[in-house]
């Protein structure tokens, strides 16, 4: 079959096998999004079992756990995939194949909503305006919370305007102090949790969800002077993100910068990895 | 009166003037306790109102506050001071002058217990072994939680020891990694909080007392992989905290270092910021 390999570098190939598992659901990849953790794995972030992510995984599940183009088990950038027949949950026909490859953060972003609570009277801030931040700020859109976004870089930025977000451009535009009641962090980057400690309110929240592998040097002394709750937030349940999804809840083509046969993986991987793309697809099948 | 006077370096008076507030109470002082703040004053770093932790605070108060010894207003280390009648609490008879001393650091321990649930089976680590490490370590007793402290003097870490601890040494003993559901960071020091996101257990709870003012380099992304909970938890209230003492629950004794009259209040200082001392307390009258 047709799939993208991944050692040292990206390459397309024609011949890889098809992943055959013994009990699990062979399934066929019609298109697969390129995400951060992708771009990160071809830096060489991930991948190698040792790493304080893989360790800091491992504390949490079990050891002997696989997870799809992450660890022990091929990714989605193929004609086929295995699974385990559990692990399939079905799309609604509703729901596009292209934006069915937004359940996965959606439902990153729906996450923070069982562990905080947001009421329309909470004033919210999102640092980022990648493509979880743009999420984020439609999932939180949702509880009526007053939004505030800070990113850097304009197109996105209008993109959470209309989202209904009031915009701040971190590096033009002087941010509010203090003043919010929940600060989502969402740049990932190092900087993000310095303005983030810079927005939150005395006794507020900060939902952390940039996974970035940069040491950021910051004054800790602000958290508890003014008794911060830090939350770190990952992923998510599937239900309310394909549930958003198929009630029409948000439209998401808007956030597709491209569409590449997987032919054009690396092409794509390219792409996807400048500062002012959103999501990169490949159409597989 | 007598009193000790910090400009730039800290002297005895004899001849300090008497604060005399309209409509406020003179409060005759028997004696005081040198906490760190008192330390890191005379190092210089606050009562600028203009530092971030000046800042910060204003935020979170009215911005015109005063705060006894900090901001606006003499300290506690002279023969009188003057303080709002509505600020004074009665302390019991049952606690001693000195015992008195350690109520506003031991109303900053139960704090905590306001912030999060701890129960019998709650795995608790303490990270530090000074004063306000001790005082956490005898509040988290009474909750019955399980209690493992780390901290790296030997004596102090026998304090910790007779209060129901077990006792790491930061330098010489392996640490147990994510492995506690609670983790309280008080070491005071900029490499607590690395060794916090070591000790806490996915989904775990780090609770941050330390307020040092030395930027860290943290590798936050941990705290999303492993969806930690930070709290920062700064003051409380002083009803607990004199219930707790009033009724025996604990025996502060072994916590005081050192007592010297207010005319080697100087030499008290230095004698307070040395590592194996714990409280040192001046007797005014």
């Amino acid at each position: 079959m047709k799939a993208l390999k991944f050692g040292g570098g990206l390459t397309f190939v024609q011949n890889a096998a098809v992943p055959i598992r013994q009990g699990e659901a062979l399934v066929q990849v019609t298109c697969a999004g390129i995400c951060n953790t992708d771009l990160e794995i071809v830096k060489g972030y991930a991948g190698c079992g040792k790493c304080n992510l893989c360790i800091a995984g491992d504390a949490r599940h079990c050891p002997e756990r696989t997870v799809l183009g992450i660890k022990g088990r091929d990714g989605a950038f193929a004609e086929f995939l295995s699974l385990p027949p559990q692990n399939l949950i079905e799309v609604p026909e509703s729901i596009s194949d292209e934006a069915a490859v937004f359940i996965e953060p959606l439902a990153a972003a729906f996450n923070i909503l069982e562990q905080i609570t947001i009421t329309p009277s909470s004033e919210v801030a999102i640092v980022g305006d990648g493509k979880l931040a743009q999420l984020i700020t439609r999932v939180i859109a949702v509880t009526g919370g007053r939004l505030s976004a800070f990113g850097k870089h304009d197109e996105k930025l209008e993109l959470m305007r209309s989202a209904g977000a009031q915009c701040f451009h971190v590096e033009r535009d002087s941010e509010p102090k203090h003043v919010f009641d929940v600060v989502i962090e969402a740049s990932g980057s190092a900087r993000g949790m310095s303005i983030a400690l810079n927005l939150v309110k005395p006794r507020g929240v900060i939902v952390l969800k940039s996974t970035h592998h940069n040491p950021t040097l910051l004054d800790m002394s602000l958290v508890v002077v003014n008794e911060i709750q830090i939350i770190g937030s990952r992923c998510g349940r599937f239900r309310p993100a394909i549930d958003f999804l198929a009630s029409g809840g948000t439209d998401v083509r808007p956030l597709i910068s491209a569409e590449y046969p997987l032919e054009e993986g690396p092409l794509a991987f390219s792409k996807a990895a400048a500062p002012e793309i959103m999501k990169v697809i490949l159409r597989v099948s």
